[in-house]
């Protein structure tokens, strides 16, 4: 019998915003529990345990029938997100997801790495900068980077809302400076959120300020090897869930 | 004696704002002339005759020193553009170009294909929809399609503003269906212009309803090959020149 994915929420097919993978259609997999907990987390609902209660406990083969309803059985992209789906046991639904022709993007913070990570298509490590509150296991990090087959893709996505950010990432970078890096505006809502509810409609103005910042500091620093991005789905469609 | 470039403007390091390099670092190179007229033309300072006081006539080498010169030296991705840049002889840039480290992408209608466009790393074809008011050549562009070497990436660029521009973008990706397509959201601030003066800022509550709709349309039509997106320096610096 199949093990059990904790699971927060199945939807799509919408646009994914942010990354390699900007603007492709997609559905999403968002998996439930994470080993961070990040200051600005805009997906508290999939972390905290008090939560719970929203998650279920679903098969590989129960999550590929739900994204096949979602997309009349036709090949898509999953992006498998969290919390941290590197918590879940995720090498049944992979293998089942590439033989319905769907391909496979994981987005994790890198804080442990899984051998299935070598099945994906995509592997977004996403080490989480100062601002978050946490701290980078460094080994644990490399050892994501190394688990990536010959067909992954891997990519490194680093927040930044600051100069303490900006420095982490020219640090990541040079760590690792056979891998692709993107560079993303951080969205401060979560932090403005009261009582963890956030405001749905995104402040537009102070996100472009923030990427114009960050896009001035990159290109200042003659960091060509970079990729800055909004999250495009926040400037869309504000910080809703399911979209 | 090296053959003289029309040359619009050149400028950067900025960020690219569109397509399969959107968020990348670059120097736009552009170059005057252009064998369309299309409606919404956001460049007509390269396209039309009367702005000829504007241009240079520039050798490959005076390009060269004056991208090396905005870089520092460092390796960039140069982005040509124009006007249609294929009417330029741009065979000795781009070997130039490559010698000093840079990466090259060129954008162009489709409309003249070159032997010079297999040294491109990037060949990003965009015919022009009904809202332009052109007519696609399509034995010309299967003859752009043919001229990518091995080591350049075709791509595909639609601007769709309305229904019959995302219909002829549906035609152009089955007519090609081994090319990844891009889907642009229009900006209508060209078409807004009057005695060809854009409005600087943007309305970009305007372009985000139009990239919403144009989502919609995508994932409504379980159309998972396309990407869709928006143009980012628009959102980010209006209809601003030199961005």
């Amino acid at each position: 019998m199949s093990q059990r994915i904790r699971i927060s929420e199945i939807f799509g097919p919408t646009i994914q915003g942010e990354g390699p993978l900007i603007g492709r259609p997609t559905v999403f997999v968002r998996t439930a529990g994470c080993d961070y907990r990040c200051s600005w987390c805009d997906t508290l609902y999939a972390v905290l345990p008090e939560y719970r209660d929203e998650w279920s406990a679903m098969t590989a083969s129960e999550i590929l029938t739900r994204v096949n309803g979602l997309v009349g059985n036709q090949p898509v992209l999953i992006s498998l997100s969290g919390g941290n789906p590197a918590l879940q046991p995720l090498d049944d639904l992979i293998s089942l997801a590439h033989q319905s022709g769907h391909s496979l993007a994981m987005e994790t913070q890198g804080s442990l790495a899984q051998p299935w990570f070598a099945k994906l298509d995509w592997l977004i490590l996403s080490p989480k900068p100062p601002s978050s509150g946490m701290e980078t296991d460094w080994a644990a990090l490399d050892g994501c980077v190394e688990t990536a087959g010959p067909g992954t893709h891997c990519i490194l996505k680093i927040v930044v809302f600051d100069e303490a950010d900006y420095a982490y990432g020219r640090g990541v970078a040079s760590r690792y400076p056979d891998i692709k890096i993107y560079v993303q505006v951080g969205n401060p809502a979560p932090l403005h959120a009261i009582n963890k509810v956030m405001p749905e409609a995104a402040d537009i103005d102070d996100l472009m300020e923030r990427f114009r910042w960050l896009a001035g500091r990159i290109v200042a620093d003659r960091w060509f090897d970079a990729t800055v991005l909004p999250q495009l789905h926040v400037l869309a469609w504000g910080n809703k869930r399911g979209v």
